[in-house]
């Protein structure tokens, strides 16, 4: 069994120490090949470390850093000024090859500006992407990406993210990922140039699986594996998405939080179907991919919790053994291929 | 009390005259004022209105059409050969005064294209806009438009959807509406030019509330009362709301159909939390506005059913109370003014 190291960058996100620390500590028992070095303030660190009673152990280490990037930073600011912080730390750490991926809860615009001027684009690839699994009604994932690492993309771009999440569900499934674009109709005539160019690559490789364009009611409903869209689309798509989902969880628990009988009934028999219906919100699994970087960057809510963080840890372990980024080149070079004939 | 005269398309839709009629008959006891012309196929339509019992009224009237357009035209194939068809006579009304409003339940491709084309654009409006009010959070509606009658837009466009948004809601509110542009995060710094454009112009037009940019998640929040996007972002972000909307109605009403013993105690304890459930799906209003034109056009879901088609009908009352189309063209006017200033 190899050793994997992940980075962890132990400031970022809206906790800190307290919510990282734990979670570094819960992932290594879950993970027996994971060692994980913690960057950011040492004493805090450590001080943490000693409260969970967590003792020296050779697969923990903790890496200082003066400074943090907070969340209000803009990314052209942090990138010039990112200097001795936890983010470019633990990422340098990662460009080094002592670290196999980077996690971070931290400023998102930051650690995609930091992550490309540090690891830089593999070749072929114009922009990098920010991907996530959504569930879906049958239980099965559907990867979404673009959700906002840009703001906006070319024909080409959306063609390459369509590539770069491909590779990746394939690394998850066991029947090769079908591909959608999404789109406002399902007609061919509908959408904009953008997506009708894509379409159009999309539809001279015969490497990639793709079924068509889906509408926005589809992406939760297991039509596609990997829905490919703009940043800017499917970051408001997501977003949207979770906003209903929390209006439904809301309903639902101040019924059965209610303190009459019925609200006690409802508590006895269907405490459960919250639970159920949590793990249909698309917010539930932490841990964002940056695909398109020669290295693995896992971006975490900045809100996510103890067990949330240890998603995304676990989302860069897997992402490190089955070597996403490899595999992205060489789906990228076999298409590039393709074209070329 | 004036007369309200609404063109109704009893062809579109997916079930046609079996509902269009009954919808028809049921709008006339509740808006006393209301006369509907129905426009379609008239043995088909008279033989609903005898199988209702509703004799003969001069309230309602038919309008024979020999053709429908289906709902796999392409807008401009439907645009060449639109004469003779249900959707193009009920638009015709309008232009001709005979009617204060057209409805349909047709291809929506078609009847943007028609309505341009036989209505025209009000002054200073570059495109229409398709706008509907959405549920939210607090009880309230937000009125959230482009929602794909353009598959993109420019800036200028962006700006009209708001002048014209805000015009809408004002006639519902009693307050002067919240605007906010929909972007990909709060700060000043974020999204696409697009958006950024669209801002300043809305900053420089202080008859426009423009509370500034929101975020997908925010849309069903009660946060803004007019969200502005463009018509490729605003149709899959509300169809992935719908979409959520969908799973989770979807997993209660399994639940409480459960053919067990805690299904029963469900039914009994819960059955008004599925109707309390559905008001927040985005999808609960029928009838979106086409805005922009020189006329009052509604669209309604396909799939709508009676009730559903009624409360579209009950829309289009409204706005011809209302005087919509000249409350847009006021606005309009008023921030042209002061845009020059």
């Amino acid at each position: 069994m190899h050793n994997i190291t992940v980075a962890l960058d132990a400031m970022g996100g809206d906790f800190g120490p307290s919510v990282t620390v734990p979670a570094a500590v819960q992932a290594l028992s879950l993970f027996p090949e994971l060692k994980v070095i913690v960057v950011g303030d040492k004493p805090s660190i450590e001080q943490h470390i000693l409260t969970l009673g967590y003792g020296d152990n050779p697969r923990l280490s903790v890496v200082h850093s003066d400074r943090i990037i907070s969340n209000t930073e803009k990314p052209s600011f942090a990138l010039r000024h990112s200097r001795d912080t936890s983010m470019r730390i633990a990422l340098d750490l990662v460009e080094s090859d002592q670290a196999d991926a980077c996690i971070s809860c931290g400023n998102t615009g930051a650690l995609m500006a930091l992550s490309r001027f540090r690891l830089k684009l593999l070749p072929g690839i114009d922009r990098p992407a920010l991907v996530a699994a959504l569930p879906s009604a049958s239980g099965q994932k559907t990867w979404m990406l673009d959700l906002g690492a840009n703001a906006s993309a070319d024909a080409e771009s959306l063609f390459q993210f369509a590539v770069m999440g491909s590779a990746l569900a394939e690394q998850h499934l066991a029947t090769k990922p079908r591909v959608a674009i999404l789109n406002i109709g399902a007609e061919e005539i509908k959408g904009n140039d953008l997506v009708k160019r894509c379409a159009e690559m999309m539809s001279q490789t015969p490497s990639i699986n793709y079924i068509g364009y889906i509408e926005g009611n589809e992406i939760l409903h297991d039509v596609a594996d990997v829905v490919v869209c703009d940043g800017f689309v499917g970051n408001t798509v997501l977003k949207a998405s979770e906003g209903t989902a929390q209006l439904f969880l809301n309903k639902l628990k101040a019924r059965l939080g209610a303190s009459t009988f019925k609200g006690w009934i409802a508590r006895i028999l269907f405490s459960d179907l919250i639970n159920e219906v949590k793990t249909l919100n698309p917010d539930q699994y932490n841990g964002a991919s940056l695909l398109g970087l020669r290295g693995i960057v896992i971006k975490s809510h900045g809100s996510a919790d103890v067990s949330a963080l240890v998603h995304a840890i676990g989302e860069a372990v897997h992402e490190v053994k089955r070597q996403v980024p490899n595999k992205i080149s060489d789906r990228l070079e076999a298409v590039l291929l393709e074209r070329q004939y």
